[in-house]
């Protein structure tokens, strides 16, 4: 298994409830978390709230600076800002867990994605990085929750390149109760960003905080 | 929770793997099922070597007969096979289990579905009818497996008619060891039917039929 103890993770929009929350569940775990914010002050801000040695800084510092840099933007904001930072971005693993979803009456529903998905859309825009879409279905409100111990359920990782998705694997590993699960190419994201408007009707329906186990592995 | 002990249950497309492996776990659970083929020589015969008292018949007499039809019919002879029983199937229940899927050389991936997925595809094509979307990640091979007592798997099911969804989910619950489970509405079936190609690609890496359990219910 790949050891990730010795890289730094920077999480782009990390100010977010999703990114929040993974950044207090890798910071707990001791890896170096550095949250990223258009806002560096902000950044710092939630960083510190969350202790556990997280730290803040801009943007375009996290993606400079880290190893494995996280994008967990609003899909609004998410081409715009991959856009800008192409350059920062060269060469590193990025980690694509925006899903792309509209909302109304009838609830949660996915949006059209040119590209195909979100990480495709990453993947198109950093031609030069090695994207990875993983850690969609992961509830912020249990990775926020200082009760909950051991997190209920499993990553799907995709991407293809081998050793990219062998290292995000290794980054999920490290939340307790998780398992990172190899979950296909890139070109089978779509789907599995989408199925998040499925999960938030079993919220809906069952008032819950439902998460993903893939049986039989 | 709905009791389903006393329905009859008919799957068009019966004659292939994944119907006749859901024909078998419900015939053992002792509903009344009705095997479906164009040939309904062939239906029977299939039928026979499931045991546990199904029966067989052609397509028609099929969605006629039965209360809940179930459709696991290749999805290139989807709609035409539904659009040629409009009349038999109106009233009914029908759950689509149908997967659009292409495969090449990197594995499994998406059809696109001009409908948005095969289950809104047969909700088009059949306005009288109920349609459920549901089934769609049960592995063949385990359903067949006489050493597999426990389907180890949650069954999501997706649908608009509240009614609907809650007897295909009771219908789900009679497989020991799987919950059938409420996943949203039809317009969010794609990814559910996507999904299966994600699936594919665990099975591969690990060798192994996964399934997907909800956690939190």
């Amino acid at each position: 298994m790949t050891d990730v103890s010795g890289l730094s993770i920077g999480i782009l929009g990390g100010t977010g409830d999703q990114g929040k929350g993974l950044a207090r569940r890798f910071a707990l775990a001791g890896l170096s978390v550095v949250i990223g914010s258009r806002n560096a002050e902000r950044a710092q801000e939630v960083a510190g709230s969350i202790g556990a040695g997280a730290t803040g800084a801009a943007n375009a510092d996290v993606a400079g600076g880290c190893d494995i840099v996280i994008v967990a933007v609003p899909y609004e904001g998410h081409k715009a800002l991959l856009e800008s930072l192409t350059a920062e971005l060269s060469g590193k693993i990025v980690v694509d867990c925006v899903n792309p979803l509209g909302f109304d009456k009838q609830g949660a529903y996915a949006l059209p994605v040119e590209e195909g998905s979100a990480a495709q859309q990453a993947a198109a825009v950093l031609p030069d990085s090695r994207v990875v879409a993983a850690f969609h279905h992961v509830s912020a409100v249990v990775l926020m929750d200082p009760a909950v111990e051991k997190v209920d359920l499993d990553v799907l990782v995709l991407g293809d390149d081998r050793e990219a998705t062998d290292t995000v694997r290794a980054l999920a590993d490290v939340i307790p109760g998780v398992r990172g699960i190899y979950g296909g190419r890139l070109r089978n994201a779509h789907q599995v960003e989408a199925l998040t408007a499925n999960i938030i009707s079993v919220n809906r329906r069952y008032k819950a905080h439902a998460g993903l186990r893939v049986t039989d592995i």
